[in-house]
Formats: structure tokens, C-alpha cells, sequence
């Protein structure tokens, strides 16, 4: 299924020569070695997080490893591990009913949701397959007649609902159905898997890997469901390859596959953590299981000699054991030690299976760890993980996030964190509009928080330019995500030789009939420093900022009515500033809050934010932020803790075009055009705003000097 | 001064035989050789953490290292480099009065404390030295009468109460004097600087060892403050032993100089950060210049072999240009790249120059990086920097602080942050008892927050015991800080087989005629996790717990009146959980709070913080604090978020002792008995409680089994 005897063989005679399979091979052996001389246990099912769930999780990663080391080793005692936890299997999964801790999922049987199960026939069918020539018939009986043949009844009967479900429950429960149909060489469950439980081709694996994917292969839910999505794509991939070969399946849609891996990977920040968009934890990275298999299934398949791949493999530290592992292994052993820390550039991924629905922009600077990333999202939502965050962005720097999205409102599998599952605030907060760093209208949250009506609509991709790595943009829309509302945000990633760092130039152009309340929020890490304006600290007491849409998790901690046109704010995040420089009008307003009230349970996290409220129809927010300076506590030096950007001056902007102009130390102008209309990279263009006439090309323009 | 012409001769022939110093020599070197290339500037004066004071400080360091290399390379540039610097500070320096902005401080010239003014002396001494036969006899006749005379003159002129003084201010002031003293070879200002402007011996070098110092090495400041100190006391002694060898300066006050950096060395976290106790950073290190300064010459004189010193050295990854540096890192060459991390010992250091002050105890588990670690405070308040805080505990674990001491309220040297000098909230705050984990009494500061009052007493040791490596337990009192209110607190580290971390067990007892409200406060690093009670949280409006005594600065964000006698509460850090389970009265109080009220410019860090308040006459806090479980979010992995130890029971507690029975998970039953009277490790004690008797020997008795 993964491995073949002749790639086993190979491997034999390869160990002691390529350290990264030498490491993968000698901890799975090391580890099996010592779980094998422990007692078998298949408990009764239990609670999710508790020891029964976590156990046959264990269960089938064990087996999973050992079957592979069986093939390479051809021990038997391996084989044999496999062989009775399965009899265990057998002599309990009979008698076993729907489980009855299923919250509005789909049922396992051993486990509280279906999902889980198909997981342990993924890994179970390879086991399966490895040890199925060793088997005696009588033994291949028993366990099929008691496991396999009952799950699959349970997964193409009463669960078949989930198996045709273009989603990733179905692409789990799809992939198992098929590995185990391969390992039993039963065609139809093959045929099943690939084409739907009525093999007409409008579910099945075929069809999730047409829908579920741009044509770019970004994935709808986001980086952190990719990650646990590759699993069942890229193993039933691979074993579809070995064994139905006529299919072409790492050809399919034009390679949708290779697309898949590489778009998940070019995703993550620099140090390989998957930026935590819709639900997702902020500490997801490559080195899970799923980015794991589909590294070295597809470097084999389509990446050999990307040296990129190399890195990723440096960081995730473990190679498949198989014929793919064993290359890779090998193309990385060139290099001596020395692989280089990989560096993805700018990108932008369309989104939606016909990829018109918008996209997601990535603007990169910099190199290895040192890069710095701004990241906007104007895509799907995304269905049920999906935030209502249209035109949110996020900025990573220093190897962290310092404009951090919040990801989810879950202590993954902590039981008495309300047994680890998804919290009420992940719904009430991290879901809602005012969570991001995208702007609110009337403190409400887009598409009022109804999933049903954002998963019919999408953001709008407008331009995105990386031609020149010192000034990068990406702008994007979405409209009447607030009804009759429609916005724009273009951004741009400025490098200068005057400034020590890149840029952000935020123009954010908000469009109505009506007038509304505009908020335009910041979520920072770090110690606020100082700002240029008068505010009036909450001291004695703190009040909610709102009582719905997520306001009512924010606490007031002091609020300005501002008497500048220029306002910034100062934060220190690590050993550097970063101030966000604003264009306000006179008497708007700006608050600083942190996260914490209406929450009895403390499951939400302590963080600080600010936003500017303007009232207005239609808006420009014009924001530059710039990371400056130097703080080094235990060297007791700071250089630098006011920013040199002084003024950001919005000239005008109409339905051709934004202007602003930006001012600063040093005798810094910089004069910045972003095309409203049409994107067309070749159109002379030309705006009047007051007295002043400006003409430019294409879709943006920027002076850096006078 | 610190370098023959012998040592820089071996040096020579050495480089490139041993790492570390090729290492310092060879950033040394790039360095200055960037330096000398540029245009020396040496700027009129400027305020703190302005251009001119960093410039100025900048060159000291610069013209120290020039001289260095000079000796080294006998390459005439880095001479003529500090000459023609001194020659600029020889036109400015006589035009120069007092600095302008002083703020309560002796103010210098350059600066505007003279304490930078002795830094910049100490280390342009060195350079001086370096260069002061190479110069011409005019060349050093202008340079001496407009800088070097006129530094001298103001330091034992108008300050001459600064260079009496006896504080780390002071020993700045002499080492300077005796420094160049040295250089110049006048003997009148070496004697001066032993013995005070009157040569009497009440002030001067000597004295400063004999009073800054307890007997054990222990600097009454605390560690953050010998860090600074370090330097003068080290860089003079080895001038002295040099040039005036017959004072014996190594040897003096029974090697008081060996206990001084060992003691400090000795005090940090197993990652060589200081505990932030009194004024204090929470980053600064050994890597700062002082510990490294006494590290290269504290192992040459006194530590030659000790391979924790050669831990200490890798971590600084730095040793001095001498014949002293040559030696270690010989020695460091020998481990090939492989140095062990340093392991400290637990180890209790008394304060007070008579070393009757009470002290500092320190009890440590575990290995290198992995140490847990428990301080707990005794000593002398420790003078302008003392914080109120006896008997107050922190506790560092997996290489962080988990209950953490606040350190000061300074972002030191951010100019927008109050001039980078201590904030208001340090003394309303960061000093007040209630920023420590010790117990408040009626909601007030120990000593009514009076400085005087608490520089007149002192804790006092009681016991402190470490022969059993899986028992260790220290014991202190602190009485009459609220008067008539005794207090002592016995503190056990206990490894037990059945739990994977070890526990704290704190056994807090306070006495006093009349009834008073006693606040337990637990500082702690991390997210909320459970509570095994009900509690009232403050969801939509927050309000300050007090007026005063730093409570003002306290949100209250929820409040619990106990129904339970073991109260717990689990939050998480990292990748482990820790529980503290109490002992209360049904009916008394708690509360949880975070930092923030009344800080009008965001100048204090948000943290939470709990604490248990009981109204009593005479109390016993029982307490164990218990790290349990494994929590990893990118691999969504979590267990035993629940603790093992259940109950603790106090039978009694008198003035002959205390005893309290602990029982948890696994039939877990702990007796455990503190000795409250005088200590004795060898007496044979009986006390009584209720029905029972319990008869043990000694300070304490811990049984783990029934």
C-alpha cells in the first residue's frame, strides 16, 4: 500500500547511510520495541480525551508502526503485535452500539465521533496490509468477519450521509473505505471510495478533491484543517498510485494534489507554525502527522530536488518510512548538515473549487526566520470553522505574530476546559468580526453572524503585485458583507532605505449610501509604550464595550476623543517598536480594551487592543505601521522608541483611486496611489482631488521621493 | 592593570588554538576596527538614554577594548585612537559643570549621575593604562591636567560623600580613583581609595568589602545589584593584586571576593537569569558585563577546574582579554564543545554584614536546564532598591518563572517611558508587599511601606536543611513587620516517586494577639485552568480590590466565599499544569485579580494573581503547590490536567510545631512536621494535638507512607 518489498529491502540495506531515515527508523523501532512487551489494551470506548479515546488513538499509531517495521525488518514480532490487538478488536467491536457521548456528529462506535473512527481505519488498513500475506486464512477471517466487515457496514450504512459529504469528515471517511477495499482487494469498496456510495461520481474522493480545493489548491477551511486533511488525501493517494495506477491520481486535476501540499506549506509562517485563520490554535505547525506524510509523499511525487521541501523535512525531523522516505532521506544527506532554512515568497491563493470566490494575499519580506509576513484573507468563510473576517489581516515579525489573529476559543483536549472541545466563546468571540483586524460596522459583526448567508458569498480579489520585492501589494473587496456596505483594503509591504524595516500602508476605503459607525481595530502582542494624543485611562473601574457580537468580551480601558488628524500608537513586542500612525478626523474616537469580561470561566486569553471609530457613509482609513528601533532589556538598550513617520495625509479617494501621501524624519515623502477601479496592470489612469491632478499606470503607484 | 605584556605575548602565539578567546578576541577586533575607521564623536552632554549619554558610554566601552588589543596586537591604531578620544574629552571636559539634570542624584558632568561618570572613569583607566607608555610625556601632560584631574577633583571634591559611601555608588567612585590611581601611578589616590578621603578606613575599598557583603558572599542588595557591582569590585581587586600585591586583596575578609561571585552566580535560575527580587529586571543575566568581568578573573584566582564556571562561561560565551581569559578558555577547550550545563546546589546564603540579618534560601532539584527551583527571602530590606516582601517565595520551573516575583516597574532606558527610569508604580506597586507571594496583614505593607523602619530589622534563619535530596526544607521568621504580628514560614521541596514533579509544601504560620484579615497571595504565570469551587466572577464591570498598599492597582475579576476547607485552583503553563491546594475555614475568602487599575499610562504588565483571605488572630496557611500533567497544543495532546493531592489537613499547629497530613490519587498520605521552636537538628520533640502524639527528631519529619 505505502511500501513495496523491493523499497523495504532498499531500506535494509540503507540504514547507517542517511541520518534523517537512520532517526525515523530507529525512534519508530525503539519505541514499538518497548510497546510490544507491554500488555495489549482495547478498553470498552470512553469519553473524548479520556484514557479509552487516547488509547485506541494509540492503538493505531502503534499498529501503523509496526506494520511498517515489519515489512522493512520482516520480524515477526511485529507482525504479531498487529495480529492480537486485532483478535482484541475482534471480540469487542461486535458487541458494541452507536458510542453515546456524540454531540451533534456523526456516531463512532469506539469512539464518540464517526471521524475518529475513520482515522483508526486509516492507519489500521495500512497495518492490515502489511501483515495481511503473514496472516493465516482462519486469522484473516475472524478479524474481518468481527472488524473490518462491521465497520465498513457502519460507514456506508447508517453513516453514509458523512462518507458522500464533500468535507473533510467525508474525505476521512472515503480514504478508509478505500484503504481498507485495497488492502482486502475488494473493488467496490475502491470504487465506493472513489465515486460515492452510488458510484456516481457526485461524491467521492474524485469529487473532494475537485470541490474542496481552489484550482490554486488552497484548501476552504484553512491552513489548520489542511493539515489534517492531508492524511486521507495524500495515503489513499499514494496507495491508489501503487495499486490502480490507470487512474493517474497525482495527475488529477491538473496536479490538484501537489498544489494541495505546496499551498498548505507556503501558508506557514516562517518557522513552519500554520497562521492561525478561522478555528485553528496558534500553534499548529508542519511537524504534525499530516504535513509529515504529505512532505515525503509528495517530494517523491512531484518535488525532487526542491530544496524548499528540504527545509521543511529539516524542521518536521521524521521521514515516511518507505521508498519516498528513503529518497528524501537521502537528497537531504547532500547537503551535509547544511540544509538551508526554507523561504516561501509573496503568494496569493485563489479560493473556492472554481476559484472565483476570492482568495487569500501573502506578501513576504526577508529571508529564512528573519522574514516578515503580512497575511489578508478574502476568501470563502469557510463553512462551519469559517470566521466572519473578511478583510482581516495579520502581521508576523521577529518569528511571532505581533498583529495576531486570536484562532480559536479552545483548550484542544483539556477535559475540565469544558472536556476540551470547542467553548461557548469560541462562538461568542474569536468567530465574530470584531476578534480581527478587519472593520466593524455598527459594532455588529459581518453577515450578522449567520453562516449560512457568508458561506453564499465571498471576497473579491482585485489586484496583487510582487514584482518588485520592495514595494509588494495586495488589494482586495467585500461587499455587502454588512448590507449596502461595500469595502475595500488594499495594503502594501514597503521596504525604504531610510526605515530599518518594511512597511505596512493600510488603505481601507468603506463605502455607503447611509451613515454608519465604523470601527477599525488593532490586536497587538506586547507592553503599550506611549501614544501622541490625550485619552482618559479607565482607572477605578471597568465597563464592557458592548453587550453583543463579541463586544461584550471586551473590557474599556481608556478611551480618546481625539484632537488630532495624526494619532499613533506605540507598542514594544520582543527587542522591537512598532507603531500603528493613523488618519483620524477630528473628534472621532479611539478605545483601548482587553479581552476578559462576560467571561466566568477565564477561558478566554488576557489581550489588548485598540480601535478608531469614525462615523461616516463612505471612509478612508489611511494607517501605516512601522516596526522601529531597538529594546534589548537584559542589555539595558533602547534605541529608537519613536517612530520616524510623522503624518499620513489622504489626499483623496473616489471609485478611480486613493491617494495618500506620508511624511516623516529624515525628509521621508512618500506619495501612494492605489486604483479603485478595475484592476488592469496596464491602463493609464489619471484622478483630480482638490487642485492636484495625478497620473499614473496600471494598478498602483508610489513615489518614494519628492 | 589587567594585562602583562607577558599574557598578551601568550595570547599572541595562542589564537586560534582555543575557541572562546579567539572568539572575544576576533569580535573584539571586527568591532573596533569598524570604530577606529569612523570619525570619533564625543558630543556635548545630553539627557539620559539620549544620543550623548549612549555615545559617551559607547566610547568608554570602545577605548576599554582598544586598549585591549593595543597590548595584544601592538598595533599603534587603537592606540592613537583612545588617544585622539581623550584628546576631544581634553578640550571639552574643563568647560563642563555640574549636569544640569540630576534628578536627587550626585549629578556628573558628562552625565547626569555621577555614578556614569565613575563607569566611565573605570573603564577609561583601563584604557589609559593600556596606552600610557606609548603616549608621549606631553601628550599624557594634557590629557591628565583637562580630564583625568579634573574627574578626580570632582569625585573627591564636592562628592566626596558619594565616594564614603558605603554602596554600590561608592564602590564605583573608589575602584575609579584607585583605578586611575594606578594608571598614573599616584600612590595618594590608590590609599584614598582603599581607605576612604581620610584614609581612616571607614570608608574605601576595603570597608565596602567588609559591609556590602555577608560573611557568605551575599550582596545586601540583591542579585540584580552585585551584577552592576561585579565590575568594580573585580576590575580593582586585580589591579590591585597586580600593583599592590602585598594588600592581598584575593585573600581578603576570608576570600570575601570568591564568595561574592560564587554567591552570585549561585542565586540565578539553572538559564543564568537573575530572580528578579527587590528592584530588578526579569532578564538580566550572567551574560551582562559584570559577571563576565568576575567570571574570567574569579576562575583564575580562586575557581581554576570548576567545571560550573566553565558552564557559566559557555553561557556567557565571552571571557576577558587576558592572561585569566587565556586560562579559561584553555580549560573550556578541553570539553571539546561538549561543557556540561552548570548545576547548582540548593544553598542558603545569610544576609547582613555580620551574616545575623537572616538570609536567602534557595532549594533546587533536578539537572541543569530541567532544575526546578524554590527561593524564598529572609534577609535585610536591602535599602533604597528593597522591596517589602519577607518571607515572600517564587518558583522557577521549566526554565521560566511560574509563581513570579514582579521584579521593578521600569522599562528601563525607554525614553517615552518616564525617561527610562523607575515608574511611579514601583514604589506604589512593585514595592508594595501585595506584588509578592508573601501574606499581607489588614491589607497593608510590611513596615507601613517605611523604608527606615525596614532597613532597622531583618527575617530571621531558622532552618534550613538539604541532606536529603528528596526532602529538602528551609524555615524562616519575620516578625513585627506588622506589629505585633510573628510570622514563619517552613518551606518543603519534596520528590515523591508516585508524582512525576516535586511539590511544594508551604507551611505559613502567623501569630498575633489581636484578630487581623490575612491576604495568601499566589502570583502565577499562566492561563486559569479550574477550580474545584464556586466562585462569583466579575463579568460586566470590574472594580479595584483596595485604595492603597498597591491593592489599588488590582482589578478584582471574580470572588469566591468558600464552602470547602481544600480549595484548589489549576492553571497551565507551557506544557505542564500546576495546582496550589489550600487549606481554609469555611466561609473565608478568595479572590482573583489582575494587575492594571489605576495605571493611568498602561506603565504595569497585565498578570493574574489569586489570593485566600481568613480573619484570625493566630493562622496557619497550609499549602502544597503541585506541577502535574502534560499539555502540547501543536500536538493536542493533554494529561492528567487534574492534580493527584487532594486534601491537606492541618492536626495542629503550636509554638512547639506544626503538623499537617496530605493525602491524593494512589493512596498518597504524607504527615508532615515542621519544628516551630528553636532549631535543633538533633532534639528529641513531642507535641500533642487533639488525641494524638507525635514524636520525632529534629527541625522536621516527613513520612511518605503510612
Amino acid at each position: 500500500m505505502l511500501i513495496s518489498a523491493r523499497e523495504a529491502a532498499e531500506i535494509r540495506v540503507s540504514l547507517g547511510k542517511y541520518p534523517a531515515i537512520d532517526k525515523s527508523f530507529n525512534e519508530a523501532r525503539d519505541y514499538i520495541d518497548g510497546v510490544v512487551r507491554l500488555k495489549i489494551d482495547v478498553p470498552p470506548p470512553g469519553e473524548a480525551g479520556g484514557y479509552a479515546h487516547e488509547r485506541h488513538k494509540q492503538n493505531y499509531r502503534d499498529m501503523q508502526l509496526a506494520g511498517m517495521l515489519f515489512v522493512i525488518t520482516e520480524n515477526d514480532t511485529y507482525a504479531r503485535f498487529i495480529r492480537d490487538m486485532l483478535f482484541k478488536y475482534a471480540e469487542m467491536y461486535p458487541g458494541l452500539g452507536a458510542h453515546p457521548l456524540a454531540h451533534n456528529q456523526a456516531p463512532g462506535k469506539l469512539f464518540h465521533q464517526m471521524l475518529n473512527e475513520t482515522v483508526w481505519l486509516v492507519y489500521t488498513s495500512m497495518a492490515y496490509d502489511c501483515i495481511y500475506n503473514w496472516l493465516k486464512p482462519e486469522e484473516r477471517k475472524y478479524i474481518e468477519e468481527n472488524v473490518f466487515d462491521q465497520i465498513i457496514d457502519w460507514f456506508i450504512g447508517p453513516n453514509a450521509h458523512e462518507f458522500d459529504r464533500i468535507h473533510n469528515h467525508g474525505t476521512w471517511s472515503v480514504a478508509s473505505i478505500g484503504l481498507i477495499g485495497i488492502a482486502l482487494e475488494r473493488d467496490d469498496l475502491v470504487e465506493m471510495a472513489l465515486y460515492g456510495t452510488d458510484r456516481s461520481g457526485k461524491g467521492g474522493f474524485l469529487k473532494q478533491l475537485d470541490l474542496l480545493f481552489s484550482p490554486d489548491g488552497y484548501y476552504m477551511e484553512g491552513p489548520y484543517y489542511i493539515r489534517y486533511a492531508l492524511r486521507p488525501f495524500f495515503i489513499f493517494a499514494e496507495a491508489l498510485e501503487r495499486n490502480r495506477p490507470e487512474i493517474k491520481i497525482f495527475e488529477h486535476r491538473h496536479k490538484i494534489l501537489k498544489k494541495a501540499i505546496y499551498s498548505a506549506l507556503m501558508t506557514t509562517f516562517p518557522n513552519g507554525v500554520f497562521p492561525p485563520i478561522n478555528d485553528a490554535s496558534q500553534t499548529m505547525d508542519i511537524r504534525a502527522a499530516g504535513p509529515v506524510f504529505a512532505t515525503t509523499i509528495g517530494y517523491f511525487r512531484y518535488g525532487v530536488g526542491d530544496v524548499n521541501l528540504l527545509g521543511v523535512a529539516k524542521i518536521q525531523d521524521q521521514v515516511l518510512l518507505n521508498g519516498a522516505g528513503l529518497k528524501l532521506a537521502q537528497d537531504m544527506a547532500k547537503y551535509d548538515g547544511d540544509i538551508p532554512d526554507f523561504t516561501w515568497g509573496s503568494i496569493e491563493f485563489s479560493d473556492g473549487s472554481d476559484g472565483e470566490q476570492g482568495g487569500l494575499g501573502i506578501l513576504r519580506t526577508g529571508q529564512g526566520l528573519d522574514q516578515s509576513m503580512l497575511l489578508m484573507k478574502y476568501g470563502v468563510h469557510g463553512e462551519g470553522h469559517g470566521h466572519f473576517d473578511k478583510l482581516h489581516f495579520l502581521f508576523y515579525d521577529q518569528g511571532k505574530e505581533v498583529i495576531p489573529d486570536y484562532g480559536f476559543a479552545r483548550w484542544i483536549n483539556i477535559e475540565p476546559k469544558f472536556g476540551g472541545r470547542y467553548l461557548p466563546e469560541n462562538k461568542s468571540y474569536a468567530m465574530q468580526t470584531i476578534a480581527h483586524n478587519t472593520i466593524t460596522v455598527d459594532q455588529t459583526t459581518q453577515n450578522a453572524f449567520n453562516r449560512k448567508e457568508a458561506d453564499a458569498m465571498s471576497g473579491k480579489r482585485h489586484f496583487f503585485h510582487i514584482d518588485n520585492p520592495d514595494i509588494q501589494v495586495m488589494s482586495a473587496r467585500a461587499d455587502d458583507y454588512y448590507p449596502g456596505v461595500k469595502m475595500q483594503r488594499t495594503m502594501f509591504l514597503v521596504n525604504e532605505k531610510r526605515l530599518p524595516h518594511p512597511v505596512i500602508v493600510d488603505l481601507y476605503r468603506i463605502n455607503s449610501k447611509t451613515a454608519h459607525l465604523y470601527d477599525y481595530p488593532i490586536h497587538f502582542n506586547g507592553q503599550l509604550i506611549t501614544t501622541n494624543f490625550e485619552y482618559t485611562p479607565d482607572t477605578t473601574a471597568l465597563m464592557v464595550l458592548g453587550n453583543e457580537f463579541g463586544y461584550q468580551h471586551l473590557w474599556r480601558e481608556a478611551q480618546a476623543d481625539l484632537q488630532i488628524e495624526n494619532p499613533s500608537i506605540t507598542w514594544l513586542n520582543g527587542n522591537r517598536y512598532y507603531t500603528v500612525l493613523m488618519n483620524a478626523k477630528k473628534g472621532s474616537k479611539l478605545f483601548f480594551t482587553r479581552i476578559g469580561a462576560n467571561d466566568p470561566h477565564f477561558n478566554l486569553r488576557s489581550e489588548p487592543m485598540f480601535l478608531l471609530r469614525i462615523g461616516a457613509a463612505d471612509h478612508l482609513f489611511a494607517t501605516v505601521i512601522e516596526p522601529h528601533g531597538y529594546f534589548n532589556e537584559a542589555q539595558e538598550k533602547s534605541d529608537g522608541a519613536r517612530p520616524l513617520l510623522k503624518e499620513i495625509e489622504i489626499i483623496g479617494h473616489n471609485d478611480i483611486a486613493t491617494v495618500v501621501e506620508i511624511r516623516g524624519e529624515n525628509e521621508i515623502f512618500w506619495q501612494i496611489i492605489a486604483t479603485n477601479e478595475l484592476s488592469d496592470p496596464n491602463a493609464e489612469r489619471t484622478v483630480r482631488f482638490n487642485e492636484r491632478s495625478f497620473s499614473w499606470t496600471g494598478d498602483f503607484n508610489v513615489l518614494l521621493e519628492k
